[in-house]
């Protein structure tokens, strides 16, 4: 049976995390699930963010679920390097899958857009590019002081990022890939990406393709977000267009993302999208879905697909009843999704 | 009398730049045109994208207006890198202003904003971060290759765009401005813009100020737009925002811009967001609204606030009496925008 790790995290982190689990439990019985506390309380309390230990004891597991980390008293960096994306890359978790689709039931903000019309997924790269880390300064602090950061993209890192698009394209109907980046600018990253792509289109003769400017996509995502199916993309562009995605679709209340180390030779992690919301913590009024939602992209890379479109399936019903305005419960909306799930 | 340069361009640039140069004539008689011909055609013809003498040329005018550069047979990155890169970078425009506004008679594609309830301006810097070109790759073509891009941030650099948003600021009713980066993970440049901003933001105290992750705002441009006033931010992140607040005011159709040396050291220099179009160019259909407002920018910059505020005025004539869906002529649109700005 599976074993997985919770990192339930800090503000309502725990919240959701609780009714993912809820909801793993009912769909799938034995799940050995152990916690890990991590994140800003810990930060706090001990000084420390990842212990080379836990990261140890991480890799023991088959994937890892994680709430949501982080809080405004702790300076900008210290866990998203040295927690969120120190897992990322030392899990080589390289394929970053973030689905948005417009659910019915959901008001999505665009006038023209209705529920079912929008379904894709960005294939965000995660090991590379802008999130490499390979930045610095000098003359800091000082009216010479001068700053880089450094964008790092190889071949390997491309390729194999591109060709998990592809593939997860080929299982879609539409089996479409778009690429985005930013060739006329970046180009010698945007090259890579290029020719990678055109390299990898040709081994998958039955998906069509397409190229866009990052600045296109990101209007285009407002505009006629129906016109995607598969997005592929290098890191940052993926953190800023998976965001835009989400707000079209309802709000990261409802993205669901997966890092993934696809070879399974290191645990993948799956998180919502969305952060801790200190303000509205330990209300019991966050909802639950993206967490659920993230549940179901874990199991279905645990190999369980059934169980997964179950809970898949929980959400839409779910979100098909809701009536807008109403008051949300997380325990509530938890309680529902299990129901559902099994019914 | 101001001398400016005008750099038709390809597609509709040539289209859209007539009725920007016949609005002007009507509300400032006198301004002295020179045109130059660069772009996607002039680099067929002869290989050439902007020769040392034309540069040198240019940099006698008081002001650029242009149409739209570029045609698909162009390599990426040929006339970006090579002409309007070039024309930024030589003269040091470092403000890159793009002003939107969700105009009476536009229906913008959120339900829940209405015309009016959108007014911001994004101040994107114009000759750093990873435009600068400071990029380069190893063993290209195979599997070993590497392709990297930097950005590159001064705080000499940094610092004068974000006084120019503060500036710019307190001449508006709102008084806010939105720094935007990322700051949790490109800790290097983004300690840099932070200390900037703070430092800056000490001398505007009557100045609201906030921050924003760039994914976030990506996402609260969507979902809630009203809420800013100015945002200044980096070369790449404004490239995005911009597209976005475009989308969300009724599309690149309707947007300006302005790449501005405020020093007047060098020529500014004016442009629709809008690319050249190849697929309707010659039929006389284009939207001339978006090089009308780059002419009002330019008029503004020039010293003419009254000439500008008149062609603005226009714009908002003619935009607020247009029916949807009635066919557009360019030339049509830019008599009517000429007669309403002397009347
Ligand atoms: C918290 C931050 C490091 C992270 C990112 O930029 O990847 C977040 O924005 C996300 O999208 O998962
Ligand atoms: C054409 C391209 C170089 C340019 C940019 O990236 O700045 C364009 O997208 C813009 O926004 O003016």
């Amino acid at each position: 049976m599976a074993r997985i790790a919770v990192v339930a995290g800090d503000g309502i982190g725990p919240e959701v995390v609780g009714q993912a689990r809820k909801v793993i439990d009912a769909v799938l019985p034995g799940v050995e699930a152990t916690e890990y506390d991590l994140g800003a309380a810990r930060y706090h309390r001990t000084g420390e963010v990842l212990p080379e230990s836990v990261l140890d004891e991480l890799a023991g597991h088959d994937a890892i679920l994680l709430g949501a980390v982080g809080d405004p008293t702790v300076p900008p960096g210290v866990l998203e390097r040295g927690l969120l994306l120190k897992l990322r890359f030392a899990f080589d978790q390289y394929v970053n899958l973030r689905p948005s689709r417009l659910w019915s039931g959901v008001a999505g903000p665009l006038a023209a857009v209705k529920p079912g019309e929008v379904d894709l997924v960005v294939v965000r790269e995660g090991t590379e590019g802008l999130y490499a880390g390979a930045g610095g300064s000098l003359h800091r602090d000082t009216p010479a002081e001068v700053a880089t950061e450094e964008s790092l993209n190889t071949r390997h890192g491309v390729e194999r990022v591109i060709r998990d698009a592809f593939a997860r394209a080929r299982r879609r109907e539409r089996r479409k890939v778009t690429l985005v980046h930013k060739t006329n600018v970046l180009t010698h990253a945007g090259s890579l990406w290029a020719r990678a792509f055109a390299a990898v289109a040709a081994e998958f003769p039955d998906v069509t393709t397409e190229y866009q400017h990052v600045d296109a996509a990101a209007m285009f995502l407002v505009t006629n977000p129906s016109r995607y199916d598969v997005v592929v993309t290098d890191n940052l562009f993926g953190d800023i267009l998976t965001d835009i995605a989400a707000a079209v679709t309802g709000g990261i209340g409802l993205a669901a993302s997966g890092c993934i180390n696809p070879e399974g030779r290191y645990p993948s992690m799956f998180e919502p999208v969305h952060g801790s919301a200190p303000d509205i913590a330990g209300r019991g009024v966050a909802d639950p879905v993206a967490a659920v939602l993230s549940a179901a992209l874990l199991l279905d890379q645990l190999g369980h697909a059934d169980a997964a479109a179950r809970v898949t399936a929980a959400v839409a019903t779910e979100l098909a009843g809701r009536t807008s305005g109403a008051p949300l419960r997380t325990e509530e909306v938890g309680d529902r999704l299990a129901g559902h799930a099994v019914a």
